[in-house]
């Protein structure tokens, strides 16, 4: 993968701030479990974003909260920023220390401390892969909705900093809808126990609602207590295909108007098809569209809602509706749907994927703007993702660097068309540094003063992963793809390391 | 309704202060929209809690979201402590000025100014009446989950503040699951628009979600973004009769443990059941306690879904299970549920309904519990609820003035037995002045500390509905049931209005 979009860069801790911290950091933890080499840094400096990857000047391999603690301390006395990391796997910069300071490594805390039948909860570590929690709580017939496709490397503590979803958030909702407490410690040390165990409860204000999705901006995360459900007793999977996404647009308004909710409703543009296509899968050549659907519940209930399903997409103009026979069909299908953020990151040299949502209904026009940028600008776009709740990932394509400007353009012209429909910036990825100075687009300055005084408040400093979330720039520079000039850089640090290609969305 | 509890008192605002906020209102908003008759005030000094009324010195009857704004000026060039109230329904005190100041009635801002089928949203003001909203939405083959038993009555800018709930939170969830955005205007006069129209989306922090639930100590709803879903094509209800409690505990774990989810799953214990017969209402004499529980889908997922109930309940020990027949006899056994609360307050001269939630497997434990206070205490006590969330309703009930002193006693036990049991204070009517001199007893000092600086952000003068969630006594104070010595009263204003009994829970 190369990276080619302008990016601000940042300011960087003195050499003086560094050696203190790294001097604070080895005196607390002890140097086995704090990095300072190049080499060992340069592991931590990118995510699964366009974002370029930037090194830290250490990082913490943090095994308990005590850990974490220490290594806050230590941060806040020298100054110095500090950036959570779970597995790395986000796609909008959350992870990247893009001013440097230390990153506190949570993967290793990834213990499944409590599961609980009767309580329906699961009481977890930031470093728990997802799919290591699907298969625990499964395995005692229990179920944790949000399955964002990175699910096999992704861990709670990203999931919760994002408010991450994936496509059963449809039927299921969000990470928040699943959070019930958590344990975190704020920039100065101090440990906090938000929320309850229970599934309803009112006492004092939502702070567990607003340190989930906060990036990693105003707390972190040491343990989360998450809601389970019963696990449904089966499910059914079903492909749909159209000629063109107008009608698969219409089954996608069809089927909610109809009351009929699949746990997962995701549509496949025909520049996606194509890429399916040219990777040797076959897909019926008349389809310009497809939606996988899914249904759950009782077995009984599962009939009849496929049945519905087909009934609505073929009222729609759906081509053919297809069922998955057995588990080993269904979970090649979701393996091919998963592999679709590889697979076309894999087409060309660059590639940014967006991550926006629109009213349900207005899909179609989104779709029909998209294939207008890409026509005006040149920039090839493929679009798909999760329709039932109008969250769809528009995927920017380019090999030419000179293209740069015209990827800008077509940025901001797809930005100011999703908030014309009144949609936002970000279903699920967060805002990150890739959206950052976009924020004022959707948001008015008044809502922004509010955020980042509460920003202020959990860390007066700014020293926990700055730079995220709050625009460095005006809207109007950064719709000219306008470098920030004001920020300096220390040297000795790579700039731009390649991160691994195996993320998801 | 008599009060005899202790209570604390508030210092209320100087004459002058008073005199000047009046006269900037009456300039701002024309002598028609400002009440300051004692009598005139005397109608908006109390709510349904045990929290005794207190008169305000001023009410504004907003009409619009500028209505508003001109008071919240007004007050903060003045001083003077602001109100928000929507129904004045809760069940905390929320709405009660117990500080004096001016009341900001929103109930004659009852607009619904959209909904839409093909987003699925509805746009409110925030004194629409629930049931209202709830016809409106329904008529559109569209429905808005939360039903608080009061909904006849309550309005959704009191639901937001306190993040309502009700019966079918048990399978819907909450209303903060269902407010996308808010128009709010803070104390300063600033207008704020959070949130979003779309169902999913992670832009900035989540600070639709910090006002919703936070009791009008933050910001003042203005309009709210509601989500919608469809409307479910059928219900069945049913009625589960058990010999005791113990029985209908098991049962409830056993459905929960099923993965059963019916849309209402609520608790009548026996001293309830016995209430229900001195009405006159036949319930079979073997009956010690009674699960009310509701199935909605598709008509064939209802009778899979109510013949697993039965199924379950008959096996956890169920006397009987019947089927309501038809709407007429479904809309009496809710009626029922609904008349508990003024049932159960006309049974003694004073009542106190608490809103504890236990882990649900721990319900035949708090009972068993309640029923030892009870006894130990001397206070009568009747439970019901939602018990598939753990959250029920305890009521205290007495005659004699002196035994206020037992009450507190109750109260206290109950609130550590529940805190013991990792539950919480409340789920669904929030904290207010009844609860807040508790709220040590479940949180942390370091997160009271960030939540006081959260509240002084948004309203650093103390302002708006002031008094309310933080306690002003020492949670040992409180549980002795001393009176607050510290506090002034200005005098000239009644404390002890009575308040109408229409209250539900």
């Amino acid at each position: 993968m190369g990276e080619m979009r302008q990016h601000p860069t940042f300011p960087r801790p003195s050499a003086s701030a560094i050696d203190k911290a790294r001097r604070l950091l080895e005196r607390a933890l002890g140097p086995s479990k704090v990095i300072t080499s190049a080499d060992g840094c340069a592991a931590y400096a990118g995510d699964e974003s366009d974002q370029p990857p930037v090194s830290p000047d250490a990082v913490v391999l943090a095994s308990s909260a005590a850990d974490i603690e220490k290594a806050v301390r230590a941060a806040s006395e020298a100054e110095v920023p500090v950036v959570p990391r779970a597995a790395g796997s986000g796609k909008s910069g959350g992870a990247v220390p893009v001013g440097g300071g230390i990153v506190i490594a949570t993967i290793g805390m990834n213990s499944i401390k409590e599961i609980s039948r009767e309580e329906q909860i699961a009481v977890v570590e930031p470093g728990v892969i997802l799919a290591d929690l699907h298969a625990a709580v499964e395995a005692e017939g229990l179920f944790y909705p949000p399955d964002p496709n990175s699910l096999k490397m992704c861990a709670l503590g990203g999931n919760i900093a994002e408010n991450a979803a994936g496509p059963r958030a449809f039927k299921y909702g969000v990470t928040r809808e699943y959070v019930l407490g958590l344990d975190a410690i704020l920039i100065d040390g101090t440990r906090l126990r938000t929320g309850r165990r229970t599934v309803k409860g009112v006492t004092g204000y939502d702070v567990t609602a607003l340190l989930v999705g906060s990036e990693g901006t105003l707390a972190i995360t040491t343990e989360a207590t998450l809601r389970l459900i019963a696990k449904p007793p089966s499910v059914m999977t079903l492909l749909c295909l159209f000629p063109d996404v107008r009608a698969s647009g219409r089954a996608v308004s069809a089927l909610v108007a109809a009351g009929v909710v699949p746990r997962c409703l995701e549509l496949l543009d025909r520049p996606t098809l194509d890429a399916v296509r040219a990777r040797g899968v076959g897909v019926d050549e008349r389809a310009g569209a497809m939606l996988i659907i899914e249904v759950d519940g009782e077995p009984a209930d599962c009939e009849v809602q496929a049945e519905r399903v087909g009934e609505v997409c073929m009222d729609a103009g759906a081509l053919d509706v297809l069922v998955a026979q057995d588990e080993a069909q269904r979970e090649r299908l979701w393996e091919a749907r998963r592999q679709l953020s590889p697979t076309t990151r894999a087409m060309a040299r660059y590639k940014i994927s967006e991550d926006v949502v629109v009213p349900r209904d207005k899909i179609p026009a989104l779709l029909d703007e998209v294939a207008e940028i890409s026509a005006a600008t040149g920039v090839r776009m493929l679009t798909y993702g999760h329709a039932g709740d109008g969250n769809l990932h528009v995927n920017l394509l380019w090999n030419d660097p000179d293209l740069v400007p015209q990827v800008e353009t077509a940025l901001s012209r797809l930005f100011r068309a999703v908030i014309g429909m009144r949609g936002t910036l970000s279903g699920e990825h967060g805002i990150g540094t890739s959206k950052a100075d976009f924020l004022a687009l959707e948001q008015s300055p008044e809502l922004i003063a509010i955020e980042r005084k509460i920003k202020a408040l959990f860390d007066p400093k700014g020293l926990l992963n700055p730079h995220k979330i709050f625009p460095r720039r005006t809207l109007e520079a950064a719709e000219r793809g306008e470098r920030d000039g004001g920020a300096e850089r220390a040297p000795g640090f790579p700039t731009h390391v390649v991160a691994p290609s195996h993320g998801a969305c």
